[in-house]
């Protein structure tokens, strides 16, 4: 069996001058994956004619499924859809379907005025397929030639998946025969990605060539990835257990969790499966891990509460670090965290607390106490650990550094006392 | 004078399946652009030896910068460095002081045994010029070919901004003559990009070729971008100045900030100017709006601290929601963000706090209470504003709305009160 190849391509300017991070393309990637279709090729280029006329012509070299975002807005840099309707060689026509939904978005919903830039998005060309948007104005389009496929998608990323999800992914396996692509993805934390790589050297070597390994890190703790492409299901499955089942063994010292999930979530699991709750009291991260744990359905089964002392005086006043210790060791320091810890946990409530305080940069940095320098401390009613940490570089990667450090000492803290 | 073209290539099978965004590309094109340097095309491909061979070829006819970020790591799945070789006819040979500068780290700083693969970081293609990475072991590495260059670089973000940074964006001037690329952006809040169109019309044509006009709409908020290209800075500057001018009075209404700046920095500079302080008391948005405000460096001068009050309890005891408005009207409602925000401001002892309740999704919602359902309670010892929202979709865009509401909605009782 033949794969069947993607390629993605997105049009903006925004995207090729740095203004907007593309997030949709991992999205649709993952997606595609899932039904066993391999993304060969991402491309960006700018709301230009001809560079987009040619990454139509390039990406349908290489791949059968050619999906495309961007460029479909009601204002005038957008002019993917005149160009998609010159290159398939349609006219433009009204989709009165598309016209009807406009107008009921506008009377019903924004109850506003519909002026003619928006009935304007009710114009498709007449040799596509139009794939309704139920999530705002602008349909997407789906278009054939010579045995492939291009979709014309919008850019704003909850209408792009809506369709994806309505629309394009029951299509595909109605018209392309695929193999399957399974993953098996682990999480370790603690162990450098090339220490990772000697400890694995056997499993690595052992592996067919339909399977291959990657090294995924990230923050303080690397992925290991699984994959696996092949026609049968059932074996391709078992023999992926099986390599993945050597790897999880070799790791086992650093492993965090064998799913594809982030630390948070695997922290928030294992809380849930222990009916046990968490609180935060954060200065330096500023509500960061707070943030982490909830940005998941279903936190509020184990996260309860948290207080940001940004300032010395909250930690003083409301989380009762005592004047002493912020005058004579300050802020940033063992006994602070340890204190801090102990109050959260007390003020919520919760069986778990964890206490951040450091110095995150670019400025506040001294020769005793560096920019990167931070101190942790977790807590339950019987004990507290405290851990130093020193991250260097930049206030963004120091932020994410204290946040998961800070998770897997708790994950450890629980699992050790379990 | 020709516009000088560069092409970043991406490379790595994280990016194709989706594990991972692509956050280096925005920053290099954003690098690239404050330097007269036009990207024309953005791909990513796996690490497969044709595709990116093929890359280098294809992106080489469109660029005469090519920029290849990934691959460098010191595991298996990394195969970039042997292409290169290959690519450009070299053989690899140790570069001694990249040697040395990975012996160092192991030494001095990790503390660990080097291993034969991170000594194996330091071989480098002969036909190249080194680019030393003080941020890691795997280094930068620049090509010549036929009057372009192509530049090697980790994928790692603060590895790669780092060579960025101090090799490759000095060096580039001094090989390439460019012209000028000037951006001007303003953010606006409380209107859709069709009708800010519209409220433009006037202004968007009267703008000269040479500038172009891009709408760049994000959670509840749109930014215009004016981009001009040309030779003679002064002129340039001037004309541009005049046409950024003309549409700030024209969408003088909508406008949060006349920079290209996100909404946190832009409330927090108006924070700092008027010399106050925030807290915020957040529910649903666990802690998100603490974070986008301390993500900024310099942002205790203006934010103090936050109580997250994610469990009922907490409203109630640490934020003392009456037990009566919590049983009778609910935690989300207007009662319960007013009483949050002036506890809060109470607690926290700021000018002004921030007040979050509201159902993220996808589960807690009712008919009465729908998931999106938001309360958002602005205070200053004076008064307390309050407003509903009413978001649709995903947790994660209702979370990003929420915020970025909330932080506009203190923007306007700020200014409005001034």
């Amino acid at each position: 069996m033949e794969k069947v190849f993607a390629s993605i391509i997105t049009i903006g300017d925004e995207l090729l001058i740095g203004q907007v991070v593309d997030t949709n393309s991992a999205w649709m990637a993952q997606e595609l994956n899932k039904i066993g279709i391999t993304v060969k090729h991402r491309v960006a280029v700018g709301d230009v004619w001809e560079d987009i006329w040619q990454a139509l012509d390039e990406e349908s070299k290489q791949a059968s499924i050619i999906l495309i975002t961007g460029g479909l807005g009601p204002t005038a840099d957008d002019i993917t859809k005149p160009l998609l309707c010159n290159y398939f060689g349609g006219k433009m026509i009204v989709h009165q379907p598309t016209l009807d939904h406009v107008t009921h978005i506008f009377e019903n919903i924004l109850k506003r005025p519909m002026i003619e830039r928006n009935a304007k998005q009710a114009e498709v060309p007449d040799v596509c397929t139009v794939l309704m948007n139920e999530r705002g104005t602008a349909p997407g389009m789906l278009f054939k030639k010579e045995g492939k496929i291009f979709v014309s998608l919008p850019g704003v990323p909850h209408e792009m998946k809506w369709i994806m999800s309505n629309h394009v992914l029951p299509l595909i396996p109605q018209i392309f025969t695929t193999g399957f692509i399974e993953h098996r993805t682990l999480l370790t934390a603690g162990i450098g990605e090339s220490f990772l790589a000697e400890m694995i050297i056997k499993e690595e070597t052992a592996l067919p060539a339909h399977i291959k390994l990657a090294y995924l890190p990230n923050y303080g703790m690397v992925r290991l990835r699984l994959t696996a492409f092949g026609e049968d299901k059932n074996k391709l499955e078992t023999e992926l257990n099986h390599h993945f089942d050597q790897l999880k063994k070799a790791v086992a010292v650093y492993l965090v969790i064998d799913e594809d999930i982030p630390l948070e979530l695997a922290v928030g699991k294992l809380l849930k499966e222990k009916g046990c709750t968490v609180a935060t009291a954060e200065s330096c991260t500023g509500g960061y891990i707070a943030h982490l744990l909830t940005s998941h359905a279903g936190s509020s089964a184990y996260f309860t509460g948290s207080v940001i002392s940004y300032d010395n005086a909250i930690k003083e006043r409301v989380l009762h670090v005592s004047k002493q210790t912020l005058e004579t060791v300050g802020a940033v320091s063992e006994s602070t965290v340890q204190q801090m810890a102990k109050s959260v946990l007390s003020i919520m409530q919760t069986d778990y607390a964890i206490a951040v305080s450091g110095i995150m940069g670019p400025d506040g940095g001294t020769a005793e106490k560096p920019v990167g320098m931070v101190w942790v401390g977790i807590a339950d009613k019987n004990r507290v650990i405290t851990k130093q940490f020193n991250f260097r570089f930049d206030r963004r990667r120091n932020i994410e550094l204290t946040a998961n450090n800070a998770l897997n000492l708790l994950r450890s803290f629980i699992v050790d006392n379990a």
